[in-house]
């Protein structure tokens, strides 16, 4: 019996557990709310990250363990020697430290640092515990920076893309093709791939040396600007990915399938795109399931959470959509792009 | 809250509630067995499918509830309710009565009764309660046929093929592309999809037929012998089949998600296959996962089943395979065909 433990019960991790439990793997969160969704297909331990008790039964006869939110802390995953390895969360839970490692590797980034750096207006960026938009600001003429904050060129990208990667324990790489993604207050709407004369070998490069940099194993996902016909770096995320949720239905195999994959030692599976498609993201509230459903292509995800506005409730991959079904699909969603 | 019931927890219980969770389903299972696999994804009660107190709390709350196998007792059935309806466990618990159902339709058979209408040899098959080759016997000059029993005329086949379809509760149909199987020791082995010139058309007017007459709502397979081009009805089975198994990696919806769409009143899903791929049965004892997953195309479903002779503890899909891919996985199998 191999078990997996993870850090974090939310949709990720109930995602990686649908992913496993057809290979044989059982699953095992920990998470401080006792509705965290993953404990449908799970055994779930609810309580705080910090409880050294909590983190030994959440370790004990595992054959791994992972984390699903890149928040997590270092001390509980270093606590558990979880996968992908502590270095990861360290390089990116600090802006700044994650912009210099970027920099570091040659990787193209908007200009950051101090107001001196960026000039005015200039975003300014919590450098630590921002998601989803959160903890950003736009700075104009006589805005002061905080201390806790990084400031940001404001870049007038054409779009937003992402790159999902995994690595192995041998070290042996695999790339999804190139999403590119559309945000609203923040949040992620709607990412559909592959994304239209994409630059991926650019793309493979920049994450393939962060990947061997952090000598990580598992999934990663780098966000990215193109500006200019060229590619920045926003930021990465050591963990399975939103922009990466289409993988399930279109991919030969998941990203949340080589993420256990990779983990376990395992071989890796395929990474190629079956067909294009588009994802919407279901955000505070879902559409009734027979509307969805109705969707040509239509695979509907809900993750068995209570509605909260700006929460993720579920996503629809769409599998060969036309710009009509993907208009249909973002109306249902309440969200206008 | 949706919730689904379903008499029997085994893998294909299991493998409907890991196709309905990400549709926000719940379910809950009744088993005889405490370790029923289904029992993983789902809340499990323990205990006799006579039992009035536990078909009600199977029952309590639910959407739907039905079964995954073919011999629940009708009484159970009718006590809850289930879907698709007891007819066509009736129909199909009494292989006599199957067959005259076939022959009442126009759907032709081998010859079956007594031996005066089969003559000899011939085969002897129990009335009730076969499956997976199960109360068969080959009868031969002075054999006599039991009372328990009903002659078959022994067909020369070509090939054996089966179709799944579904019906929905407004009576909208969908067929799976038919399927060529190989089995050994009466156990399916290899299935692959789509057969190679396959009389499709017949095939979906037999099963639409059978449909219609039972006014059935879910999944039904309906088992075929080739003969001289034509197709004879060997037996149905009200339920998921085995010979599906492949959808859920190469269909656009999978024969279980169709069968909670349509059991639940729900819009059923396209029933297009993606690619070609075989399914091999993982029969007595499963090899390492390491090697599974090295096969080209591989997707790997392990029940979580502890190992006994016969007893089907996984399958694996092969999505686009070469014949080399293909005899790898039933090598690995330990099956010769």
């Amino acid at each position: 019996m191999t078990v997996v433990g993870c850090l974090g019960g939310g949709q990720l991790g109930r995602m990686l557990a649908l992913a496993g439990l057809p290979l044989g793997l059982r699953f095992r969160f920990l998470d401080p709310a006792a509705d965290a969704c993953a404990g449908e297909v799970g055994e779930l331990l609810v309580g705080s990250y910090d409880d050294p008790v909590l983190l030994d039964r959440l370790a004990a006869g595992t054959d791994a363990v992972t984390f699903e939110f890149e928040n997590v802390p270092v001390a509980a995953a270093r606590h558990v020697a979880a996968v992908p390895g502590p270095l990861a969360l360290e390089e990116g839970q600090d802006r700044l430290r994650e912009k210099e490692l970027f920099r570091r590797l040659g990787i193209p980034t908007a200009r950051f640092g101090g107001l001196d750096e960026t000039g005015l207006p200039a975003l300014a960026k919590s450098r630590r515990l921002g998601y989803d938009g959160k903890g950003q600001r736009r700075l104009g003429h006589g805005d002061m920076l905080r201390d806790d904050e990084l400031a940001e060129e404001i870049v007038p990208f054409a779009r937003e893309l992402s790159i999902v990667a995994v690595r192995g324990r041998r070290g042996e790489l695999g790339f999804y093709p190139l999403a590119e993604n559309a945000h609203r207050d923040g949040i992620l709407r709607l990412t559909w791939v592959p994304a239209r004369d994409a630059p991926e070998q650019i793309a493979r490069d920049y994450v393939r040396a962060l990947l061997e940099e952090l000598d990580y194993v598992g999934v990663l996902a780098l966000e990215l600007f193109e500006v200019d016909g060229g590619l920045l770096a926003n930021e990465f995320a050591p963990r399975v990915h939103n922009s990466g949720h289409w993988t399930i239905d279109a991919a030969v195999t998941s990203q949340f399938e080589n993420h256990l994959r990779a983990i376990l030692g395992l071989p890796l599976g395929p990474t190629d795109a079956l067909a294009p498609c588009a994802m919407v993201n279901l955000v505070g509230s879902a559409p009734p399931l027979p509307e969805l459903l109705t969707l040509p292509g239509a695979h509907v995800h809900l993750y068995g959470k209570s509605p909260r506005d700006g929460r993720k409730l579920g996503h629809v991959t769409l599998v060969e959509p036309d710009e009509a079904t993907i208009g249909k699909a973002l109306a249902l969603a309440g969200v206008e792009l």
